[in-house]
């Protein structure tokens, strides 16, 4: 199963592609669509939509998963981000991915087994899960895996509970 | 000049399309987009993608104006309607329109000369300002209408301004 991993940002919005095949996970690619700051707004939002779009041409995933969003104290970056959200979701329905949403909480949870490991484990864990030598930078690349990754462990855990109620 | 103004939503997205020539304002349409809560996110956010898309094949305005949003209270739906309004913006810069955003102070000002006016004191103004029998229905068309009669007047004002100091 190939999974795209999405951090969404405005600024800068994180990706990482998967695949996750008998419960081991290889890394295909990860980075970061960036946009500046001079450029209109809208024409931004379009950078961020033809950048996600590119990576689900190149990659053709099947699942995408991406964090659910929660305000921070920044008003203005979490409405910009929210938007850049936005079109990167709409390039899944275009595509007709599945579309899998996951709360910080669970990300931490499915990577490092509980909910307070703050970024710095999760960046280790994910290096480690992905067998990657170092870990992925910059941290929106990391987090888009960190999403992919949950992605995987939380679908794996989901087929168990199926198979066991279907042999019952 | 044909200006569409847009009431960003997720659930309800407000469209108002009006031409501005000599000073007069005529109103071509408006209505509302409208998503199922039944419906997958990404899907309802296809759908806001396609209805905006649709008023812009089938009206081709030259300008496009938009609230700027700011959060309300309820934090999820703040995020939903951010995430609409990006796919909004989008199809405004997949089309190539200029785009315009106004503060909702900005737009108060431009219909009643205060930017402390109502709801209804606003609707009043758009009923007059666009020659309506009525006032337009649901709310959102009507907001809609507000922000593209606000860019109509801001407009002309600007220009105004240009010209003068042209003849200076």
């Amino acid at each position: 199963m190939r999974i795209l991993g999405i951090d969404p940002g405005f600024a800068i919005m994180g990706y990482g592609v998967i695949d996750y095949f008998k419960n081991k996970i290889e890394v295909l690619e990860y980075g970061v669509i960036k946009t500046q700051a001079k450029t209109p707004f809208d024409l931004r939002l379009l950078q961020n939509y033809r950048g996600i779009n590119e990576v689900i041409e190149k990659y053709k995933p099947e699942h995408v998963a991406m964090e659910q969003l929660f305000f921070n104290t920044n008003q203005k970056t979490a409405i910009n981000v929210c938007q850049a959200r936005g079109v990167a979701v709409l390039a899944v329905a275009e595509n007709r991915l599945e579309f899998f949403e996951y709360t910080p909480l669970q990300v931490k949870q499915a990577l490092c087994g509980y909910g307070r490991a703050d970024k710095n484990q999760i960046q280790q864990m994910v290096k480690v899960l992905a067998n990657l030598k170092d870990i992925p930078k910059p941290d929106d690349a990391a987090d888009a895996l960190a999403v992919a990754i949950c992605h995987a462990n939380s679908y794996r855990e989901e087929r168990k509970t199926e198979n066991k109620c279907m042999s019952i």
